[in-house]
């Protein structure tokens, strides 16, 4: 077509164009051995349906599945967009080499044998990912599966996977090719359109950051499901993350979650072992709604393609069936929802609506002879309770009703798209008669779901995502008047010195420069000074003694707690001087705080995401009943007041027994103030406030430890 | 025939039998009308095969589906078993009469209208069940499905729902027919067998036990499935329940778990609202596996019909995939499996038959591209590793694989039952090579799942039921040395009159009579008096007014603590005069106990059941965190040790942060006490004995509260 020649260039190509919408591609390794991935390939774009061009490179081919093959690339006498690589890891640095040549912009290397196999393979994988970059080509793999592209104007399945989706708006990213798959298999069991998919195995290049990007400018992907067993890059995925969830909902799921579960994926991945809860921290910062069940994941999706989001928690369940609505609102309830009374207009209404046997409330229970009418009668009534949200249905096709009427009412009144409306269909598919009546719910866009449990936790999922979409966390606050300048010559000095834990004093002066409320401390060095300090900070007094060559001062007897006049001061150092020795030995005099709320904060890093804040019960809390909870910093206004509201015991801050409540506020400035200054140090590795004494007025920092690098 | 009069009687006839294996079935009520359940339970009966004869009544008509109808059931000239009942509600007494002088054993009423819709169905139904008992009927129902036996002998579809399931070993109860048949429904999809079925709607007569002792000593039902929204008749329930647990699984799940959704099940079975702990605590106590989820209820049946248990918790893994090896490790692990490193013997045999990209560990990774053979070392070297009790495996049907060797290497392995296994089939079913595949595995009896953690979650599920299975209870124990004559006495007198509470004095004389260590305490009349209790007791006291007046005496200025001479105890008794008045008040002096830890018990009564006994840390514990569990009475020594091991916190009774734990054998022996205590006397409706004061060597109640009937 001439015409073509004339258009201008198109305007802000994304790269990635070049993977997810090629108009041309060559399968190098093409084969003609049925079953090999570069047979499949080939295999799988044809039968797909693929609107370009197929190139199959095979040297000693002329044709493969009734396509021209070529020797070599360059013997390609058009334009190449994407090429596939199934050839010998040793062989693709050379092959990527090639692809610059020939103008290539991206490649899917299918071939293992890279990063995931040791050394040699780490090291072909740098060789040719430096080729790539000196070209421009955008590498997507190795030791991947590769994209799938559903839209009708390419319909590109650059994959050796057996499952052909339907068009739709859920795309898909994950690094396992197993996973992947089934996700996409379980949309195709539901029925359920896909977008696009992607699975990029080793990652060298072509990133889940990159992907969800990608997804977040498509505009036909509404919804993006996630899998993965941790990110390489976090700081780039909070970036993309944050940005792309302002526009759509990502659902994701990240496994292993146990400590033998963070073992089986450093296994298949080469990663590090241990369980990394930052990858769901980080979920919950950038607003990705997350998951613990894959199977769940599949389910919800349908019903955020097809429902508007719920604006609170108030849900009215219609039911034909009296079971399935308990397990529905007891599924429901345990989500967060509520099941308001009906307003007096509605039970009217459905007083003179509904069949003498129904039960008029909520659950409302249309019974089994219900019909179209009662349905629809029912569900007008909830669409405009101002004390509804969202509405539940179960539809159990009873035989001696026209439950494609029953369908029909639904879906028209679900076509309005005033609140989100979730169906437990419960029938034989096996019949004709119940398929025709799931053609029209289906087809009418309400998501059916074949049990009332799974109904329910897709509806609560939807509430969930109305919480996390409409929640602002805010900016962190930076308190101006700090003294950044002394922490930085503390913190250099320490550095130059070598010392990884700083000494005590070193802390207490930190944490003062940057308004961290501590307990009144001095540091001395004999008795006479230490009698003086106490003195001056007033009885009665810890003292603790400091030395480089003292860790666990406590265990040591070199802590001496309510020291209460100058003779007890006196005899608790003479004391420490008898169990550790006079050589160095320091004493830290600091005021003691019987009483108040113990609790604990601490700060750890994560290489390449910065660092977590801790927050926590102290004591026994802490020690039995793991009461804590981590955000990563820099903490905003609203994530720290959450943190305080999310540990179990969150109660006993308020006080309980009589007791008064702690200031909540104080505490929250503390955490805010220890990320900043975390924030501002990142050489900072590690700080522990444990305990930190909270009164109802007062909240001081007892002790601390703070280590370097 | 003739023989048929010579055959002796049948042994040891079950009543049931004539409602499960009907040899001839009138439907009273037949109906010409399509659609109407007279006519569809006739269908059914025919479309599914019934081997027996069917007797329409209707006095209208002479044929119905073109089998002979009959005006009345008089006008049959044959014996009939079993009778469907499909009349206005009215109309059954009269029915049920004529049945009984037709000589029906069993009839099933379809008909609502009873017990569910208030005053006047109640009295129908009192009305038709006295006939029924005159005559020896059964009754099932009514307002109710119905039964289905799935024997080719009989092949009764007495139930107007329309799913017809194969024959297997699972059988289903459910008062619910909504729940019952969306369970069946769920078998069916999952193109799995059933034995029984039965939905009894209000089962006036019926009962959900007698439907589980008849499964019970039914010899093809292999695993029982229940679902309930509580229990008409707990102590029967539990007496069958204890004896069928014996010999099949009985998986159950009960609704109802919330406020909201007690409150639907309420609405709908006519029973009192409120959340029912004390049926979780049945299955429980009798061993029956329970579940929150009817999905996964469904899919762990076909685990436990086809594997053997498992002996301990040690899993192995084998997959040709990645990611999903990752999720179910996450889901094994919180379902408390392990996964156990192999042997050397173990990894030196995968060495030498795996594919050279195999990971050789738990998870065995057999690769995608790993055939029959690699499947087959894994599962071979996994059955004879003694550190493994059962085998999970992830088979994704790798386009390039023999999938249907592989899954004939599985099936072989598994006839030999000698561990459970268990497969996540990752296919994609509508292709027909993987139908094949997938047939190979089934008819093979490996139960097979499509997503890891559903997969992971049936294996839980079967490794729990090892848990519950080997679990002996035992019996409780009965102490001797108790005055239980002294205690009748007491509270014969309290009943004589009319007191609900008990005074103290009164509880502390029952508690020490029954062995249940109290802190040091003498009622008192004077001050004078209280002071020589003191004296004797020994100083510290706490002293308490008593009165018949004050309920809450610590609030009115009642209680005195930690009084250290008998100035003080003067003194605190001159203000509690002074506070509460003098007329008729008496003091209570008991030793005053600080430190040790908090502990609380309690007993309530649950009407049909008998007690349940409460125990839990006292305090904030209970107060914030909601620390307690409890038992049904009379608990066993195992079960006390449970409950101890099964607060949340109870680390802290063994003592943390260098503190001695508490004698916990003591605080067991109070327990048991306590639930002899109720069980010998029901007319104790609730006991609080809050706090009771736990030291490493001493365990005392210091406080105690009794309420009787």
């Amino acid at each position: 077509m001439e015409s073509a020649v004339l258009q201008p260039v198109k305007q802000s190509v994304n790269e990635l164009d070049f993977l997810f919408k090629p108009k041309s591609i060559a399968i190098i390794g093409a084969s003609q051995k049925e079953l090999s991935i570069g047979n499949v390939i080939i295999k799988n774009l044809v039968s797909y349906g693929y609107t370009g061009s197929i190139y199959p490179i095979n040297p000693k081919m002329n044709e493969i599945r009734g396509i021209q093959a070529y020797p070599t690339i360059f013997d390609v006498p058009y334009d190449i967009d994407l090429a596939h690589v199934i050839v010998p890891a040793k062989a693709v640095p050379q092959i990527i080499d090639e692809c610059g040549q020939k103008g290539i912009k991206a490649v899917i290397i299918n071939s293992a044998g890279f990063s995931e196999m040791g050394d040699e393979g780490i090291a072909l994988q740098k060789d040719f990912l430096r080729i790539a970059k000196n070209y421009g080509i955008r590498i997507f793999g190795p030791n991947c599966q590769g994209i799938i592209n559903t839209d009708a104007e390419y319909k590109a399945y650059c994959d050796f996977t057996f499952t052909f989706p339907k068009p739709g708006n859920i795309s898909i990213v994950a690094l396992s090719g197993g996973v992947g798959a089934f996700i996409m298999q379980s949309l195709f069991d539901l029925d359920f359109g896909m977008r696009l998919y992607a699975s990029n195995g080793n990652a060298c290049d072509v990133s889940i950051s990159d992907v969800i990007k990608y997804y977040g400018d498509d505009e036909q992907t509404k919804v993006i499901l996630l899998y993965t067993e941790g990110l390489s890059n976090p700081l780039e995925f909070m970036e993309v993350a944050k940005e792309v969830t302002k526009k759509k909902p990502i659902l994701a799921m990240k496994a292993g979650r146990t400590e033998e579960g963070a073992k089986a994926a450093a296994s298949h991945t080469g990663a590090l072992a241990g369980v990394d809860i930052s990858t769901e921290l980080i979920f919950e910062k950038t607003g990705i709604l997350a998951f613990n069940n894959e199977e769940e994941l599949c389910q919800v999706a349908m019903a955020f393609t097809t429902q508007p989001i719920p604006k609170g928690n108030r849900v009215g369940i219609i039911t034909n069936t009296g079971g399935p609505a308990v397990i529905a609102t007891d599924e429901l309830v345990s989500a967060g929802l509520r099941l308001p009374a009906l307003s007096d207009r509605a039970k009217a209404i459905l007083q003179a609506t509904q069949l003498p046997e129904a039960t008029i409330g909520n659950p409302i229970d249309v019974v089994a002879t219900g019909g179209g009418v009662h349905f629809r009668s029912a569900l007008d009534v909830l669409m405009d309770e101002e004390d509804i949200d969202s509405i539940y249905i179960n539809f159990v096709t009873a035989p001696f009703t026209d439950t494609d009427e029953v369908a029909r009412n639904i879906v028209e009144v679900s076509k309005l798209k005033r609140k989100p409306i979730i169906c437990n269909f419960m029938t034989n598919m096996s019949l004709e008669r119940f398929q025709v009546t799931a053609a029209i719910l289906k087809e009418g866009g309400v998501p059916c779901y074949s049990f009332p449990t799974t109904a329910a936790k897709a509806l609560g999922a939807l509430y969930r995502y109305s919480k996390v979409r409409d929640r602002n966390i805010g900016e962190a606050k930076e308190y101006p008047v700090i003294n950044k300048e002394f922490v930085a010559s503390i913190l250099q000095k320490a550095h130059q010195e070598n010392k990884e834990y700083l000494p005590a004093d070193a802390v207490y002066q930190i944490l003062d420069a940057y308004g961290i409320p501590t307990a009144p401390w001095q540091l001395t060095e004999s008795i006479v000074d230490a009698e003086n300090a106490a003195e001056k900070i007033g009885y009665p007094v810890v003292v603790k003694a400091e030395s480089e060559t003292i860790i666990h001062k406590s265990d040591m007897g070199g802590v001496a707690i309510n020291l209460k006049n100058a003779t007890e001061v006196s005899a608790a150092l003479q004391k420490m001087h008898e169990n550790l020795g006079s050589h160095n030995l320091k004493f830290l005099v600091q005021k003691f705080l019987p009483g108040g709320k113990e609790l604990i904060a601490g700060v750890s890093i994560k290489q390449g995401l910065g660092h977590l804040i801790m927050f926590g019960l102290g004591g026994i809390y802490v020690e039995v009943l793991k009461d804590v909870v981590f955000k990563i910093a820099p903490v905003t206004p609203l994530e720290t007041t959450e943190m305080l509201a999310s540990i179990k015991a969150s109660k006993l801050l308020d006080g309980v027994r009589g007791e008064k409540g702690i200031n909540k506020e104080l505490v929250k400035e503390i955490i805010q103030r220890v990320s900043q200054l975390v924030t501002d140090f990142p050489m900072i590795q590690e700080m522990d406030m444990n305990p930190i004494i909270a009164l109802n007025n007062k909240v001081f920092v007892v002790d601390a430890r703070m280590k370097i690098k």
